[in-house]
């Protein structure tokens, strides 16, 4: 399947190719928002070319600069780290709201912001966060079209591949990203429509047997994780609230649901390092009663994390949990890429704070009050992080009966 | 002067200081949004810097890439060419009603839109001047601090000095932008309030001696500009409406007023070529009656120009009138800049459209019918066009009196 007789330029433009046609599905007249590290200027030029190919009555850019962040940090008076651009966020969200689709490119140094003082990190993490939740509403709520997708940068290859030259560091890491991202395939577009099936059907079957609640048991973790009251399993590519189907994140080997808030009880510890905002968090061990985090432990990192669960009351418990076997392509690759939206899809995964609303029957109509009496977290974060591996077992529990669902780590259901 | 002992980096260092401390004097606590083109990351970082240094609270930069911009014209649908990021305008606005600095780096390809659909280019033109009309405002009414400073881009430098190599070229227009800008001075600081003093001492006097207009003549041009009623003249560092001194463009050579719309009589030619958003427009003749052009010709552009002439009803008279003396260093140094705000320092010229209402004796509290009932121009746009040359005679007429402001091209008013 996999063309490695492309050149890099050949398999950058089918990256973006498949980013707007997969991964945004992006319709004629719809204006579109890409954020994205300066490094990614050439995928950026090649998305623009493919979004107006497709139609795009305008693109944006925002670029952020690793540099200009770290000047703030090193420079800026102290009431800097509570300002946030809440008149930028706010352009956004109206966008958004008059029916942009959105483009993240993520590729950043996964440790950037190491070594800074943490309250001035945790402030400007919690202001930026605050100014972008109207955005971040539209996006939870999946109201439009978006997509995640890679970029290589320098800084992000050299972490992952510490050993290599720049040159040869960048040139593996791009290979990962085609690879995941299934751009190296002889036709993208086919191989994503073969994948969404596989992923589609998981989740159609976890819709028709309705677990009451997920039990996770492994090395460090023995946990139950209730599913919320009327929640729903999603996975691949998905209808948004504009009606335009879509594949949110890319690469995606997850299927993953909203659990219920009040009802999560165990210890559950990570099993790959979580990268946030520039700073490590590593063996993290946490245990929930009643759907709250009630004692947290992280060998490395453990004061960010103590201020991501300080973010707000529902930081204390969780809006997500997902399934990814251990065969899935990304974690047979072996590597550990510092970067959430590869990592989460290497493993099963849960995610603090915020649900996604699309996880739920009817959400439409039903106040927050609502949502959260039927189990659907709310928080201004939404942070995963990693619980999967090859020791893992995990049952679906209904009215009492088990169920297999992972064996170390392989899906068995069917 | 001159210290061509420095470094690139240095001189690059200083241009940013220059432009934070004289150019915004940005204040303590303010926000800062940046215009730049991706070539100006490594002036951006810089200012960036300085910005933080003296108490920025957040730095904002919107980077415009031209590529992207090349790619909207070969791909978009037909509708993209009245689309504009209005969001994005409005929260650009909103932050200047906060209180935010504004801080535009030019340097773009002069002639980037060469070759284009001209009614592509004048409609993105027409739609991208309606969105930015609110952040305009605030601009021309000099609500906020603000500063235009330059970057030297390869695309610029090689239409500059097309026989040079990319490398050569390059360091001849930053030597030029360095000079002009006064950046390469023992003490920029110094040599700015200096030669603000200059720049007072002249738009005193005028103000002192309020003629009624100002009659140009030289080749191609025989002209009465009238005076707007309370007109101010202004030059070099001014108050904005927020109370910070500032000078908003560097280089500047100008003492500029606001003409009256509705008494401007004769003929006038342009002396140096006009880059309007990617466009040529060179030999340039345009005759008023009573204020409004009522005949226009160039011999290269006339289509632009006719476009730009119909962008609304008061784009057809001007808003601005300045002299520069031909001795003024930009002119001196014989560099056809390409770029307005160079060009516009080497040459006395007149300004299409918006006047600026900081030319305007107590402007407050007047409404825009007010405005123009005393001459105040009013548009959507304001392009500057070159029409001083060292064959030009400028005389001030008040009750019928002549008195000589330039001779030859030259300064003789004291």
């Amino acid at each position: 399947m996999s063309h490695s007789s492309l050149s890099h330029d050949q398999l950058l433009d089918r990256l973006a190719e498949t980013s707007v046609r997969v991964g945004l599905n992006l319709q004629k007249g719809q204006q579109l928002i890409i954020t994205a590290p300066l490094d990614a200027v050439p995928l950026v030029r090649r998305i623009t070319t493919h979004a107006y190919k497709a139609g795009a009555s305008l693109v944006t850019t925002f670029y952020n600069d690793d540099e200009a962040l770290l000047a703030r940090f090193a420079h800026a008076p102290e009431e800097s780290f509570d300002t946030a651009a809440t008149w930028m966020a706010d352009g956004i969200a109206k966008a958004f709201r008059e029916g942009a689709a959105r483009m993240a490119i993520t590729g950043g140094n996964p440790t950037l912001l190491k070594g800074q003082n943490p309250d001035h990190v945790s402030r400007v993490s919690r202001a930026a966060s605050r100014a972008n939740r109207p955005a971040m509403e539209i996006i939870t709520q999946f109201a439009t079209n978006w997509n995640i997708i890679a970029c290589a940068t320098p800084a992000w290859a050299q972490q992952i591949f510490p050993d290599m030259p720049e040159k040869e560091a960048m040139d593996a890491l791009w290979k990962g990203i085609f690879s995941a991202s299934r751009a190296d395939t002889e036709n993208p577009v086919q191989a994503w429509a073969d994948h969404n099936r596989v992923l589609h059907n998981r989740s159609t079957l976890l819709n028709k047997l309705r677990f009451d609640s997920l039990h996770f048991k492994g090395p460090g973790t023995d946990i139950d994780i209730g599913l919320a009251d009327g929640h729903l399993w999603a996975g691949g590519a998905e209808k948004a609230g504009n009606g335009v189907v879509c594949n949110p994140n890319i690469p995606t080997e997850e299927v993953f649901t909203t659990p219920h808030c009040s009802h999560i009880n165990g210890t559950v510890s990570s099993t790959k390092p979580l990268f946030h905002q520039g700073s490590l968090i590593d063996g993290i061990t946490v245990r929930f009663e009643n759907g709250r985090i009630v004692d947290a432990h992280a060998d490395q990192g453990e004061d960010v994390l103590n201020r991501i669960l300080e973010s707000d009351h529902g930081a204390r418990s969780i809006g997500e949990v997902a399934l990814v076997p251990h065969s899935s392509p990304i974690s047979q690759s072996g590597i550990l890429y510092r970067n959430t939206l590869f990592d989460e899809n290497a493993s099963c995964h849960i995610a603090l704070g915020q649900a996604y609303t699309k996880c739920m029957t009817d959400p439409e109509g039903l106040s927050e009050e609502e949502l959260i009496a039927r189990g659907a977290n709310h928080s201004i974060i939404h942070i995963d992080w990693m619980i999967g591996s090859d020791k893992i077992d995990v049952d679906g529990i209904k009215n009492g009966e088990r169920t297999p669902v992972l064996r170390q780590g392989e899906w068995v259901l069917d």
